[in-house]
């Protein structure tokens, strides 16, 4: 195994931070790694906020459910699918273009995991940690007012990044077995692999140093499916112009 | 820089592969790689169908629109969202699970991507090459048909791994200071740095030594925008139970 393979397999989040900045060398190389991803037919349909002003910081903190290290980390990046820069290139070559379309919610959604991914890894790569923030899908619309985000860009997750200030472990991942399947899906044995993984989890959860807690996989997925999770996101996509026609 | 940032600037698709396999033992660990990505809240939703049946190969490189290489590449993969493994998983845990919601299409579509780029990143440390294959959204329903994939599971994109018989140039990117924008989303440059993108690719084009054309960024994001590219995508993921509730 090579030290890059190692290295991702190393990865972990990080919610808490060095009181030291990023150089900005540094920082724009993560950027650069980060546009080098592959992106659908070349399109690069992704915007990456850096915001810096401290009081946007506090505020898109609290609108991410009271995440104090949206606030405290070196820099803090949102990623958004952008689908007016290409459109609009496009429209002003001369083409009649169309929007709205759920295709293009779904390319410009990947290309910017694309993008953050690679992010994360020349991150890691440099000593820094970071932590995804999905709770910015908490507020959309205000998050967007925040940043100004025009029509046919969204919000998809913000990022943490900074230098490490904990060690926490590894947390572990479904078996192998469950996630990749040769040449056809089949889950007959899905029920005991994630009761085996719900054990793993168990273990994990008594075990962590970042507090304990008894749980396991399954329950802890619970409360993600009973209540429906961020109901908004339809009709603020809609709104946006990410209209999934 | 260290080498694994330059490892990631260095990225470009391979579409020749040499008649070599990759071992076993290193696929795999360019699948645990892969699954040590960032996933939302743990849910980890998505499957990766190894595609090994040589029939199957052929069909699924005639299905994404006769991209030879689907076929000829050592190990061919599709990356799927999946929200059953987890629905299924609180279900059985006792929970009253609400499916369909354009959050889950999100959060498994990212999390498919996250994996899979952790897997490219992987293969191209050991010195393998990729290819993405968006084209498999082409015709969704027969792909998934011949993968069996089941409700609440949709392929993503797809994924030729092998070692590399071509060594082409790397694709030049947009401006950063296109993409990356401080505190708030402003556009007012993007015309002026398209431009200047549209030199640097119409300068690409006429260079590279696959194919040279007299095109730019521009004039390629045309037909993706005029005509409705792939215009199932909304009735297809509705049919998969993805409804976007």
């Amino acid at each position: 195994m090579n030290p890059t393979i190692e290295l991702l397999k190393s990865h972990r989040s990080i919610r808490k931070f060095q009181d030291r900045k990023i150089p900005r060398e540094l920082f724009e190389e993560l950027i650069r790694a980060g546009q080098s991803a592959a992106t659908s037919s070349h399109v690069q349909a992704y915007s990456i906020i850096h915001v810096v002003n401290p009081q946007n910081r506090e505020t898109l903190a609290e609108l991410s459910g009271g995440q104090r290290y949206v606030a405290e980390c070196s820099d803090f990046l949102v990623f958004c699918a952008d689908m007016k820069r290409a459109t609009d290139a496009a429209e002003r070559a001369g083409a009649e273009v169309v929007r709205g379309m759920t295709e293009q919610l779904l390319v410009a959604s990947i290309d910017a995991a694309l993008v953050a991914q690679n992010v994360a890894t020349a991150a890691e790569s440099a000593g820094l940690g970071l932590c995804y923030i999905g709770g910015i899908r908490n507020n959309p619309a205000k998050v967007s007012e925040l940043l100004r985000l025009p029509d046919h860009v969204y919000p998809v997750f913000g990022m943490c990044l900074g230098y490490p200030d904990q060690n926490p472990e590894v947390k572990p991942r479904l078996p192998l077995t469950s996630i990749l399947k040769e040449d056809y899906y089949q889950d007959e044995q899905d029920a005991e692999l994630v009761a085996e993984f719900d054990a793993t989890m168990h273990t994990y959860y008594q075990a962590r140093s970042g507090g304990n807690k008894d749980t396991n996989w399954s329950e802890q997925l619970k409360p993600l499916f009973t209540s429906k999770l961020r109901p908004h996101m339809r009709d603020f996509l809609r709104g946006k112009g990410f209209e999934m026609k």
